[in-house]
């Protein structure tokens, strides 16, 4: 059966920086499921119209297409039920869904300011244009005037990792002694800016510090292997 | 055997407003398991000095004694596992603990500012003196300094709980279909709000308003019925 991944590519095709698309390669990963990544631009929208939406992830499975991140961990916990679990059942898939939702919100609208002129540089010159509009009426501002004062709003953010940090201080993984899912959302986000960016976001005594190394060497190094700018 | 849960509370021994306590008392309501709840005032370090530390909820189970609201949930699942589950299995225990950090710090630093007052208000004469000493150094001014502009901060705080909401509008429960320990920690902290302030944090709009609503209905009702000041 083929299974393919419309995954975010910049400029240069190996580079793959999607924060959702990295949940769901390691999601894969985690399934012990192959699949062909197809590297996708941000205006390539006709690539991706037939799953009905124009974001990635999509995974087409078989005879399946599935778009979004979540919808995606899902299914393939849904679909898969032999391979190792994402969640450890309904009662793990609950509680990881508000993980999922802070990553989206708090963690990401977080690290966005640090990366985003940087993520501009990477993207690949047919994107720049949309890009560059789509952030700034998102943002309010230019992107570079977004990012100019950056170093000062590293304490906020570290400060907003609090719950992360006590709960990494006090068991290895987000999912408890193994990665799972939780791990793969808000690893993700820290893979997107370390593919992007050379801006250090954590400082190397902090227990996410640590994390994150696990997390780059898990299934062999998958992601610290990956292309960064 | 006999269980008792020293139990913060207010002038009114009836009042028992600790967030981190309600966590227990739910927690225990889950299990299906009675509890005795002896009234414990702030200043009474003496009264459970034998638990090795100064603040509650500190259970005593038979022989055991669990201080600290975490622990004495991971006690209880791992004590009466053939009770209904609090977590649903190792896989959800681990992601309920990041609720619980954040509600330890975000949620419950951002309550604070709205109820502190209120708190001083209804605590035992005899707590008053240390309730505003302690609090205040924490906060580097007056109680009433802290809450004066209370209004002002109310956006804010209803945008620092949009991973809250999000979640609560996909799905019935923080644990998913029915309610469980991540939903006892996070309801802890609206039900120490409420028992306290009349201050509406919530607007009735608000998936986390309904939410309450069922919360309080939970156990027939048990934390409808406790006294509010």
């Amino acid at each position: 059966m083929s299974r393919r991944l419309f995954d975010l590519a910049g400029a240069d095709p190996n580079l793959r920086f999607s924060p959702y698309c990295w949940r769901t390669k390691l999601a894969l990963a985690h399934k012990g499921l192959p699949v062909e990544t197809i590297p996708w631009r941000f205006t390539e929208k006709d690539a991706i119209a037939f799953s009905g939406q124009e974001r990635v992830p999509v995974l087409v499975d078989g005879e399946k297409t599935i778009a979004d991140s979540w919808a995606i961990a899902c299914y393939l916990e849904d679909a898969y039920p032999d391979r190792p679990s994402l969640f450890g059942g309904a009662t793990g898939r609950a509680p990881t869904r508000f993980i999922n939702n802070w990553a989206d919100t708090v963690l990401n609208l977080g690290i966005i300011r640090f990366v985003l002129a940087d993520i501009l540089q990477v993207t690949d010159p047919k994107d720049r244009e949309y890009f560059r509009a789509s952030r700034e009426k998102r943002f309010g501002t230019t992107i570079e005037t977004y990012c100019a004062d950056r170093e000062n709003h590293l304490p906020a953010f570290r400060q907003s990792l609090v719950p992360l940090r006590i709960t990494l201080a006090a068991q290895p993984y987000l999912a408890g002694e193994q990665p799972a899912y939780a791990d793969y959302i808000v690893f993700g986000s820290f893979q997107w800016a370390r593919c992007t960016s050379p801006f250090a976001l954590l400082a190397p005594d902090d227990p996410i510090f640590a994390w994150r190394e696990r997390m780059l060497d898990a299934f062999d190094g998958m992601a610290r292997r990956a292309m960064a700018a």
